[in-house]
């Protein structure tokens, strides 16, 4: 037997296949759906048609946009002379949540695996070397993460743009703030070592 | 500065008022729907826009219904003479997944909070009353809550249906089925022993 409605199965269906949802969470916001007033529903059917039909990749550096180019590569006072390298559109917001990088983005759409079948071509490579080459770009700042792909994605990428002027750096890595050192990984260690910053002293 | 497009920030709004649902996880169910192939947001606004259209109280019981009568009342296997008072269209599943309920179900719609401006006229308490005199019900079991206000609305139930001839009864409470007793909390364990059943032995 059909427990429920099948326009409610198919809603328990559709969320339950969504990050971070299972069928139990789904059913919680079914039943809150259906106690809040219709016009609750209709704002989030509205907002989710609305996500992929009024957002598009800027066709510069890839990040989510409304127009042709998001609203930091539309921003004038941005330093349009560095790039920063991300994965994923959304790690854009972490950096600017940060308020330490005044330059431009590139979203590269992933990280190089060859297990996963995600190849050099599959990733925004080429139109990075292009905007290298043609918008002046004098620094480039490889921010892929820091796993096995996230690593190979940032050699692959110093190779790729070693021949084209522009100084490549990959994201410092380290200890996180207020992290204790006693919980660190050697791994992390070790990079926070290898990462170590001369101090000047005596100021 | 607005981080991301309004399309975005206007979604991620609308799913952290979801039940669950933070600002992180409706982050993460954005960059899911932009990743994932068009169909799949479309597949979601609509099951969403759906739910609201298509999903109506039964006329009957109040279970969530796609015709005038919900799947269970209008099955006529079900024995009409029984029935099961819950709080919420949800909890019926639950008792079906039991397979222990052969009659039909009647949707309160909550429980009794003065604290919370619920009183009696805002339960479906008059179209039980009818059921009881119209449809020749003989059993009627309270489901509610056992919490404070289901406690409430069981005991109010019993007075407003005494006179109607079925007879009332409220679902039994004790120790869940796999419970360990050294975690049972007192409450609990007192309900366990009032509502103690005699085991006749020597089968």
């Amino acid at each position: 037997m059909l427990l429920f409605p099948a326009a409610i199965e198919t809603l328990m269906h559709e969320l339950s296949r969504l990050p971070g949802v299972g069928r139990r969470a789904a059913e919680r916001i079914v039943v809150h759906l259906m106690d809040s007033p219709p016009e609750r529903a209709r704002g989030l059917a509205d907002a989710i048609a609305n996500l992929r039909s009024n957002v598009r990749a800027c066709a510069r550096c890839g990040a989510w946009a409304e127009r042709e180019f998001c609203s930091i590569c539309a921003d004038p006072r941005r330093d349009a002379s560095r790039v920063l390298v991300v994965e994923r559109p959304s790690d854009i917001q972490s950096f600017e949540q940060s308020g330490a990088w005044a330059g431009l983005y590139h979203v590269l759409g992933g990280s190089l695996s060859p297990m996963r079948g995600v190849m050099p071509e599959d990733l925004s490579v080429e139109p990075l070397k292009r905007r290298i080459a043609e918008e002046g770009v004098r620094e480039v700042v490889v921010a892929t993460s820091p796993t096995v792909e996230g690593d190979a994605t940032a050699h692959y990428l110093a190779q790729e743009l070693d021949s084209l002027g522009a100084e490549v750096a990959r994201i410092g890595m380290g200890l996180p703030l207020g992290a204790n050192l006693g919980y660190a990984d050697p791994g992390t260690l070790k990079l926070a070592l290898e990462g170590r910053r001369r101090w000047s002293g005596g100021e």
